[in-house]
């Protein structure tokens, strides 16, 4: 593990069971990560008593005074204009100003975005941010955005994206040369939205900065035939959330099975660590996290409901970014995506054997 | 069950496994439903030594010579065009005529549409054919549409979906006011595409000819807390094989985690029943069969991939269709729709308090 030193900014107030999840996942967090030190924003009354109480923790953590919050019921429009002085706004605000390397919140979704963007500006190159994260695959798992910062996007944004998601994937996973596939749907007639085929072929030609496989569709997500999938924000929200959904049942499915019968009951018994064993393996926790990407500046999102180990996760994320460079590498890939689509603007017969 | 009389025109070449799968799912139907007779479409040589072999199907039998087939590679515009003597083509066409009550193909899926929006036409007050099925919830069943016909729709479009879907629900699953939900994003800040908007407003006027239930989102189609789930094709067809791809991962991951340990194994065997259970539970066959609704005739689509036991609830589909009138029921709640659709384009003022 390196000990490089990470400085990361935290909304203290953020999420269902703040400020408690935060302070513990930054506790444990801080037993992971050596060199990471935090900047807790929130109210003292309420966070000195639980930061006090974790010795380790004090030591490489300063609480930060805000004397607001962001609710969970805040219009992004609201917390932008009229939550200047919260936990999230501070905490976004100290690493758009490089007080922190990064900022972590598992506030308001739409806040965080808004707030983000407004503080942080995009990185050069990169017209609109994507929410991205992990999804659990039977390789694995796949990187998948957007999830749901833009309910539109246009082929620029499908392009750029795919590049956010490959250079996601090499920091994160630490591939070299991840696999990128744009989600569309299979029949022959409906093949794709224009801004799909558009984006598609900027992303084939000679000297695109993603190793672009092609269409894929969605049972290609769960079995991970590609590395990075790339959507808009509505069908990817809808996806991800259909996921989530369809996971569930399939729990409740299998817990069931086995309440059927006294035989079910002892095979249960049996295979109960088997089945713990399994339920490890798609923990929500593990994949907490998602990062707005295309900003400059590391925001990651920790979902609202998360426990203390899912929080850590999220702050694990956050350091990764930062230790592995995203940003700068980002920079790189997406100067050689645009150098790709302004060659394909200039007429094709000029424009050399380019594309395979 | 009714024994009222039903005529299917079977396409004998369409599927993976045609025609055997085509005769042998008829014969398991001809028995579950009295009444049922087949005109079966395709090659003579291939389909008379099947049906030979099962005296009881022979007698509601009848095969009609094809001289084509349409393959899974055509193109709709090319089958459309091309394939005017192929098996799928007089199947739909002896529906659209009135020669059969209904059609069933297992062919390829764009042709399929293409054809029979061709000879069939769309019923009064329906603008586009829709694809509907039955998604498998912790409830029971959900009728999912559009899940693939149509990539982009209007309000117009989305809200008749809303109507073919409760009609579908009604005539299949036999409620009486199915509850209909329209698939969006939750956050607050992207509250959905204005043709969702639009659609929400008028499905929700006095007078609206469906039950329903402002927006769902992914995660809500799993725990069926809707009979009936709207979406344009695009996102519909990406949530379907979403679906489909994280019930396939599920079923590894249970079936990989009994393998990891003796005991795990061991547990394996005392719940081989109800692991037996919950598979059929989510048996894909029993969800076998997409309808294309909206048609002036009743047009069903079995997985290509399907066996016998499938395309004979396939059948089963198109059976109900018939018998529950589900054509009649759709025009009446269209054109309730429709009066709906142009009372709202009134000026607001002037038309009545409706709407809750």
């Amino acid at each position: 593990m390196s000990v490089d030193k990470v400085v990361l900014a935290l909304d203290g107030m953020g999420g269902d069971h703040a400020p408690e999840v935060v302070v513990n996942g930054a506790d444990i967090a801080r037993e992971r990560y050596p060199g990471a030190s935090f900047l807790l924003f929130g109210d003292p009354d309420r966070l000195k008593p639980l930061v006090d109480r974790r010795k380790g923790l004090a030591q490489v953590l300063e609480i930060v005074p805000a004397a607001d919050a962001v609710s969970a019921d805040d219009k992004p429009s609201f917390a932008l204009r009229r939550r200047r002085q919260s936990s999230m706004w501070l905490a976004v605000d100290a690493a758009a100003q490089g007080r922190a390397d990064t900022v972590v919140s598992a506030g308001n979704t739409g806040a965080l975005l808004a707030i983000s963007m407004m503080a942080m500006r995009m990185l050069p190159g990169a017209h609109r941010p994507a929410l991205a994260s992990f999804i659990p695959t039977s390789r694995g798992e796949t990187v998948m955005l957007d999830l749901g910062a833009n309910l539109e996007c246009d082929a620029e944004n499908l392009a750029e994206f795919a590049v956010m998601g490959s250079v996601f994937a090499q920091v994160l996973l630490g591939l070299s040369a991840p696999t990128v596939g744009l989600l569309n749907v299979g029949s022959e007639e409906l093949k794709g939205h224009e801004e799909l085929r558009q984006a598609a072929l900027w992303l084939r030609r000679e000297g695109s900065p993603v190793s672009f496989q092609g269409f894929v569709e969605g049972n290609d997500i769960g079995t991970g035939k590609v590395d990075v999938v790339v959507t808009d924000g509505f069908t990817g929200n809808v996806a991800l959330k259909t996921i989530e959904g369809t996971a569930k049942l399939y729990t409740s499915f299998v817990r069931e099975a086995f309440r059927t019968s006294t035989f079910a009951k002892i095979g249960a018994l049996f295979a109960s660590g088997a089945l713990v064993k399994m339920r490890k393996r798609v923990d929500p926790r593990r994949y907490n996290g998602g990062v707005f990407v295309g900003l400059d500046g590391v925001c990651v999102k920790s979902h609202g409901g998360t426990d203390a180990l899912g929080f850590a996760y999220a702050i694990g994320m956050a350091i990764d970014m930062v230790r592995y460079e995203y940003k700068s590498k980002l920079v790189e890939g997406l100067a050689k995506l645009h150098e790709v689509t302004a060659r394909a603007e200039a007429p094709v017969l000029q424009a050399g054997g380019g594309g395979s």
